[in-house]
């Protein structure tokens, strides 16, 4: 039983440092590349021996130190009643986007209990299979990212609809994120009654906000998911991507542990957080796709900036890619282990 | 006749803020549009007159205090042997992406005179036409962001393929940053011969890297380019897409004024980037398709963050986006010179 993580979380010293990657459960393992050729990525979702096969499979090559459970942020909007559906390569589509008012009238918050029971299950399956030898982190997306999808219809460049929304209707912005947040601190509640020890919050696209936004339209739901979930004695790890120019207006918004993304080394990221909070990450993914020598100088380049102080938590600045090789993922986990510099 | 533009470039005192918009030549324009429908993207840039034309629409309307030539980063690697062109929608596509050391084989640094011809013609047009009342930009991509457009072929998600190629075979990558950087030079020594007053370096696409690779793989050859313009008597603008969180890095790199985008508050770039350069932003371009008291708002936010220093050049934090009302644009240019805080 490794307490590394979950002590890393708490600021406590540690006897390495602890690791665990993004999409570390997904395309880049052949074992789980021949699941997809047989189901489709929502099937292997919403079947709980399935997902939690997943969830397993990089813990049995690698020595991570958490596993993090197979699921995808869009999964509570269903039940929500905001349909869609993963194309082939263009990602996720949302059936009706929300652009006006009346689009919000067949809404309702979410109830993990019926709309996901699969998650809940599959953390369950997880958490009994590990028996406590490593912490299972649950995960749900941040309200500005989520209402970023409900807006867009998916993947955007210059997040224009859901800009237009919240500058132009406000009142209407505010009541979609007041139903992701409702959902997301139900699900996220769930999930540590169904097993899992510590939950991320991810609000992967809030770096399309400037500070003045974030602070107005991000920010203070964000506050209300990491409150609520907060306090249950399972660490709250909040990961906001691109919004490395803003670090103190992130922790203002809460969490045990912020990540941050790849574009701000890690010392300045921890000097711009201040005391009291741990920091997660922050390799390049892409890093990885290189050689192994120039991946071990970056590691420890991110190890070295952490240095001296207890409270870190390696990951990557964002999620592990495809074609990554799993080789690197296996050198990468022993490198950050073997280190030997302070912690 | 305004100086406001170059005197804030240099740090001095101004009676109004200069604000020009990146992109304030372009689609948003119908009068732009009807160009566009008759020229394909790439003859409007070839056609000097048209090129000129296009370029002074908007001080037609608007009281911008400059006008930045009509062309596009793209157009010098023609000459270098690098075919492109422009697909409908997808954005720009490279013929023969360079992808290993045989690439480079076929290429060379290019001639402005042979090569683009037509942008100084461009140039020499727009500034006999402007006979000096406002000054003259003249741009180029820094040799980063062309190399990804080279490498990649296009627009990209997570640049892998330049990273590849800078952590797997770092000097054919620092060949091809050496052709890019020569060809750059050449490129902007030429436009300040054929009349630009001012020059900017649009580093677009360099938020992809984090500082350790900014610093060994992109800021060398940037500083390069800066170091050969500087010192010409035109000031030179140095622009860095995505990356506040390394405004330091960005500002040892060089240039008189410090180009920033929108994911940071300007009063905290500025005191980032210490003392003794200029900065120019940052309003994010999304906040146009808003309602005008909120662009307002946003507008004196950014004014009220330079506030007591000059040495500011009001500008979005990227490019005007096609939908964006023309009547905004108005209504900001006039409140940004009517502002009446300090300067």
């Amino acid at each position: 039983m490794t307490t590394r993580l979950l002590d890393a979380c708490l600021g406590k010293p540690v006897d390495a440092t602890p690791i665990w990657l993004m999409r570390q459960a997904g395309r880049y393992l052949p074992e789980y590349r021949a699941i997809r050729e047989r189901l489709s990525f929502i099937e292997m979702c919403r079947r709980p021996e399935v997902a939690a096969e997943i969830t397993l499979q990089p813990l049995a090559r690698f020595e991570l130190d958490a596993a993090i459970i197979f699921a995808d942020i869009l999964l509570p909007l269903e039940g929500m009643g905001i349909g869609f559906h993963f194309a082939e390569d263009a990602g996720p589509v949302i059936e009706h986007p929300v652009r006006a008012a009346a689009d919000l009238d067949s809404l309702r918050a979410g109830d993990p209990q019926t709309d996901v029971p699969f998650v809940l299950d599959a953390l369950r399956l997880v958490s009994r299979e590990l028996g406590g030898k490593v912490p299972l982190i649950g995960f749900a997306g941040a309200p500005f990212t989520l209402a970023s999808y409900v807006i867009e219809g998916g993947h955007s460049r210059h997040y224009a609809e859901v800009k237009k929304l919240m500058y132009g209707a406000p009142a209407t912005f505010e009541r979609l994120m007041d139903l992701l947040t409702a959902t997301v601190i139900a699900f996220l509640l769930a999930q540590l009654a169904a097993g899992a020890q510590v939950v991320q919050l991810f609000d992967s696209w809030v770096g399309a906000l400037g500070p003045y936004d974030y602070e107005r339209f991000a920010a203070p739901w964000s506050r209300k998911v990491l409150d609520a979930v907060g306090g249950h004695g399972a660490p709250v790890i909040h990961f906001a991507n691109g919004a490395s120019a803003m670090l103190p207006q992130v922790r203002a918004a809460g969490g045990d542990v912020i990540g941050v993304d790849w574009r701000i080394d890690l010392d300045r990221a921890r000097d711009e957080l201040g005391e009291g909070v741990a920091v997660q990450g922050n390799l390049d993914p892409v890093a990885l796709l290189g050689p192994i020598a120039q991946v071990e100088a970056r590691a420890a380049d991110v190890l070295g900036r952490a240095h001296g102080r207890p409270g870190h938590i390696f990951n990557l600045g964002h999620g592990l890619l495809p074609q990554t090789p799993p080789d690197t993922v296996a050198r990468l986990v022993a490198f950050v282990h073997d280190w030997q510099g302070e912690r």
